[in-house]
């Protein structure tokens, strides 16, 4: 049962401290939701604090007021309410931070993944959304907090990340209109899209390289995967975040109806990507048979390797799933 | 001068047949201001004909009624009115095209590129707007013309196509409100996005591949281009729209400033597109010392060869250029 936002607004006005939290290896709507939530509430008098399990993405430094983000302190910290954003389930905000947030005497979970299990003691989930930024949008907007400029960034941020620039099926009528109210508050639309996608380190134009070397294309042309190795993460130097985006190259291949990518990470484990373009195939629902979760069209699995053998069975599975 | 809406509404109101043409190698904002204007003018009940040089290339056969793009017929249409849109001078209408055209007494002249020497009997040149289909919606909204739904679909995609999917700089707030009432009027923005990005043929994949092996950088990492031989192009079997918004990709290298693409063609001159990211290197002031234009962050040249002393040419006129 879903919380409204004037219920989320009298917790937010009944207390003072805030811990806002989001997803390991935060993308741009993870970071973007903590900092749009955070300096609105920040600037209604509140005190804030914003934890990340893995800290701030280099890819994300750009945006204003970003070095608010901290890594998790090593002792709970003070605060009456934690704020889940944009993560699917508790387990996704990692060991560090859901240590860092143990004292807080309320959970508000404010989501988009339809997965979520509602983990909260306020949640608000809409999957109709498509991105949190988005939700938090509307709850800024519709509780009347202040908006300060880099908030207002960062719901930008959140947002064009989270739709492939305003591209997915999820993009309503709602999210244009948002995007246009934004600029009226004088967001440099032409500054922030280049911040966001024209200063990749030039590792992620060689990783790219480096995977259309490994693509493959199976069950008829319907199935494309590629892989990153240890090895060439090691050899390129990579951070976390120079993969991000990348599938969508091998997902808008005509044909292709599943898009994956697996890769190697430090732990020994696989981490697996899965895109889908035929609503006939429930990305989020081939992902959860490997413990996984997501979305309809784009869903991920982190699951025991080795490589070869986390591919045969993923594979299996997807080729299963066709229509 | 630019010529009114009201002054163009007249022309409409006035003449019963007319020709709409579009620029040689039509890339997205040609084709769809061809259909949006010419389906919203024969709603009108006016007698439309949509022409190009080079007709309709394959990754826009998805719009809906593309079929009505036709080549130059032989002989000169009996037309009242020829509206050249998206045509940054008369040359790049193509000369079968101009042919087709000769019998029309008036030129009308629809475009956003801020070279236009404005050839037409009535001009109306808006370098402000992101794509000569942005120019067309607030013309046939303003106007009161009927906007067919293929009309509607066409607007979006000249407008997402020329702006990177609202990205760039020349984006405004009006954008994003039309593409907003583009939905409200039916638009389904997954599926049209899916049918405009999603379906790159594989060739155009492993065209990626090919160019991201001639990767250079130099001018201390600010200039990054790569070329395509007709070697290459033979092999992979490609079409001409196949390299279409590649270049983005080394465009968005950190610390890169001018991106650039050298192609062989099979008329033995090479086509050079040039990307800015700084307002201080004007892309369109390059090209035209070889002949080119465009705009100040995208320009063009189509010059003589070879290839190398092509490079080598425009690459010394790019360094003079940078900061």
């Amino acid at each position: 049962m879903n919380a409204s936002y004037q219920e989320i607004g009298e917790v937010f006005a009944k207390h003072d401290s805030f811990v806002l939290i989001s997803h390991v290896r935060p993308d741009g709507d993870a970071i973007g939701s903590q900092l749009a939530l955070g300096l609105a509430l920040e600037a209604a008098g509140k005190k804030v604090r914003l934890i990340n399990e893995d800290g701030l993405p280099d890819n994300l430094v750009f945006l204003p007021e970003s070095h608010r983000i901290e890594l998790p302190p090593a002792e709970p910290l003070d605060v009456e309410v934690a704020i889940a954003l944009d993560t699917a389930n508790k387990p996704r905000l990692g060991d560090n931070a859901l240590n860092a947030a143990s004292k807080a005497k309320l959970w508000v979970n404010i989501d988009h993944h339809k997965s979520n299990p509602c983990y909260g003691d306020l949640n608000h989930i809409d999957s109709s959304s498509p991105a949190t930024g988005q939700i938090l949008y509307k709850l800024i907007t519709t509780l009347g907090l202040p908006l300060p400029d880099a908030s207002r960034d960062a719901i930008y941020v959140a947002v064009s990340t989270d739709t492939g620039s305003f591209q997915y099926p999820s993009t309503t009528e709602e999210t244009y209109l948002m995007a246009a109210d934004l600029i009226r508050r004088g967001l440099d639309v032409g500054r922030i899209n280049s911040l966001t996608y024209d200063h990749n380190p030039y590792r992620r134009v060689e990783l790219m390289r480096a995977l259309l070397n490994t693509l493959e294309l199976t069950g008829d042309g319907r199935v494309a995967h590629w892989d990153l190795t240890m090895e060439v993460r090691d050899h390129l130097g990579l951070k976390p975040e120079d993969s991000e985006g990348l599938i969508d190259i091998i997902r808008g291949i005509d044909g292709v109806i599943v898009a994956l990518f697996f890769e190697e990470l430090p732990d020994g484990k696989i981490r697996v990507s899965m895109r889908s373009k035929d609503a006939r195939v429930d990305a989020c629902n081939v992902c959860m048979q490997f413990g996984g979760g997501g979305h309809a069209l784009a869903a991920g699995i982190r699951m025991t390797g080795p490589l070869s053998a986390a591919k045969e069975r993923v594979l299996e599975a997807v080729k299963l799933a066709l229509p």
